[in-house]
């Protein structure tokens, strides 16, 4: 065969300026997808499985069980105080893990974007979701990107799906808390659903309210270190808040669930905003909250473990698992009035992860 | 503590009719989230681990090297001849798994639907997800469902990480072509590319075109039983079509392409189509086809691995790897003229998968 002229240029064919914004033809898989992936990513998430740049990652594993986990976040706003929608898209999987009693291992994110995104807004996301994997020592091992028309969706979803690797000995699930268990909660709740009402500027007033959202492994690892079998039940109360969290547990598990009033972490500025707004606390997501089971003779130890981390300084005993009343959740006030703490049929609010 | 009387009723908080819609509650994670899970995935997706509903799954593994997909897919319309976004996710997932040669064993899937999507369509689209999954041996572990408002997305968007176990023996990377390799085809090309445009009403004619959506494990199965370390390269060429997969082959492995023209299985419709839209069949997508790289010397085993399955009947050796002009494809006409067939910097066809 003859010889070939070859003049086209391999170099990126779309420099990006401060005020660009992202082209339906970055996600076409082409040269435009390439410089992309070059500029917004790869500086932020980089590790050598994803720089392989394949079709997937390969990661090697000891024989054991396996967690996976995923979730797609379509938060609105995109950048919120406290975090953004990519802060949030790593620990928002990494504590789904958590809460099953694995460590976290590895990540991969999928980016639904809308034309006409700010590509400088697009970088900042990504590189919050790099520090947030970082920190918590996972790393973002594949990914994939699409690019929709202006107006078919909302700037950014991301999906992540999170792996990990269960612990051998505690083995925490919905359907395994006990009559007698103690209620734990790690720390102040409701936080997470009012700093974005705030970032809505639904509030109506200035606020210091900031996002709860963070990485919920290491308390979850020394708490599981400490009780192994004994660590009953692990749920992160995102959507629905604790209400519905403690609902889906004695509902899975077939016990009552009662909360003693007025023992609970909220911030006074959480209750504050909710009053006004008409909420119930106990139905405002977290993002950087668990609650535990685990037999009432343990429990003192167990708050002795979270209240050693910086999240769990506000960890309280907030309940118990009961005989009475299987698969409902019941509030006692100190004077002993009662009133069950129902699941709510739809959103109290919308798109808040 | 006294008696609590439970007045609230925890059957399904709404029953579908056809005429029914996805609304926002049904993202809440409430009782209307639960029901929409029971009515639309769980008896189409429905295994033993997904039904443990728990934030993830577990599923055990044997020690050896695990490989990890994502793709998010946003295809337009949602359905469309040979297929529509569900089966097309699975597919999707479990191919980019295959073309690592890594067996496909679990999937996660993770749907942002839009308010207002007919319940009736998304119940479609779930059990056409379900009967792929089913057809390849691979179950659904774990899933999330999100809810946007109307206007902030487009209908369905669906998220698929797939995780599959690498063969032991066979390596293919992108990375691994060698002059001397031949390339083949494993059938025929531009059709799903083509049944988009003509489900979108591009074509102005009626058309028989269907996508070739298909999941591509058992042909890659056989061919890595059979090539062993001998199969170098795998790529389905999805987006940006086979030139954009076997530019991206070149630029990885350092190896220039020559493709021999009219030697590439295209059907007749698909060139009709193309010739009519102006566009090059090479570059449009394909989502049941893939490339593979082998020696020379076992190409013809090789073919006829792959014209033993249904999907492979029309495969064909369409060209080689050489050490001219590295990093680039040529294509070279019967009567020795040549011309480089560039990665194109965008999309041809946008939202094709």
């Amino acid at each position: 065969m003859g010889t070939v002229t070859l003049g086209a240029s391999l170099s990126c064919a779309m420099p990006h300026g401060p005020g660009d914004r992202v082209q339906l033809g970055h996600g076409s898989g082409g040269k435009m997808s390439a410089a992309l992936l070059k500029q917004c990513f790869l500086p932020h998430l980089g590790n050598p499985t994803l720089a392989a740049l394949g079709d997937g990652a390969v990661v090697p594993v000891e024989a054991g069980e396996v967690v996976v986990s995923t979730d797609s976040f379509v938060v609105s706003p995109l950048i919120f105080p406290g975090g953004d929608i990519g802060s949030l898209a790593v620990h928002g999987s990494l504590n789904d893990l958590a809460m099953m009693g694995a460590e976290p291992r590895w990540l991969t994110a999928g980016f639904i974007i809308e034309e006409g995104l700010p590509v400088a807004d697009l970088s900042r996301i990504v590189q919050s979701m790099g520090e947030a994997a970082r920190a918590a020592g996972v790393p973002v091992i594949t990914g994939d990107t699409k690019v929709v028309e202006r107006g078919k969706g909302d700037g950014l979803f991301i999906n992540t799906t999170g792996i990990g690797v269960r612990h051998p000995r505690a083995r925490p699930g919905p359907d395994r808390a006990r009559p007698g268990d103690a209620i734990l909660v790690s720390g102040p709740i409701g936080r997470h659903g009012m700093a974005i009402m705030a970032a809505r500027g639904s509030l109506g007033f200035e606020s210091a309210l900031e996002s709860d959202s963070a990485c919920l492994w290491p308390m979850v690892r020394d708490l599981a270190e400490l009780l192994e079998g004994d660590l009953h039940v692990l749920r992160d109360p995102t959507r629905g808040g604790v209400a519905s969290a403690l609902n889906e547990i004695a509902q899975a598990s077939g016990v009552g669930v009662v909360l003693d009033d007025g023992v609970l972490p909220i911030p006074g500025e959480v209750n504050a905003a909710c009053e006004m707004l008409g909420l119930d606390p106990l139905y405002v997501a977290n993002e950087g909250v668990f609650v535990a089971f685990c037999p009432r003779a343990r429990a003192p130890e167990a708050l002795g473990i979270l209240r050693a981390h910086p999240l769990g300084q506000e960890s309280a005993i907030v309940g118990r698992a009961v005989e009475d009343h299987p698969g409902y959740v019941v509030l006692q006030t100190a004077v002993g009035a009662q009133r069950v703490v129902d699941l709510l049929p739809g959103d109290q609010l919308p798109r808040i992860c």
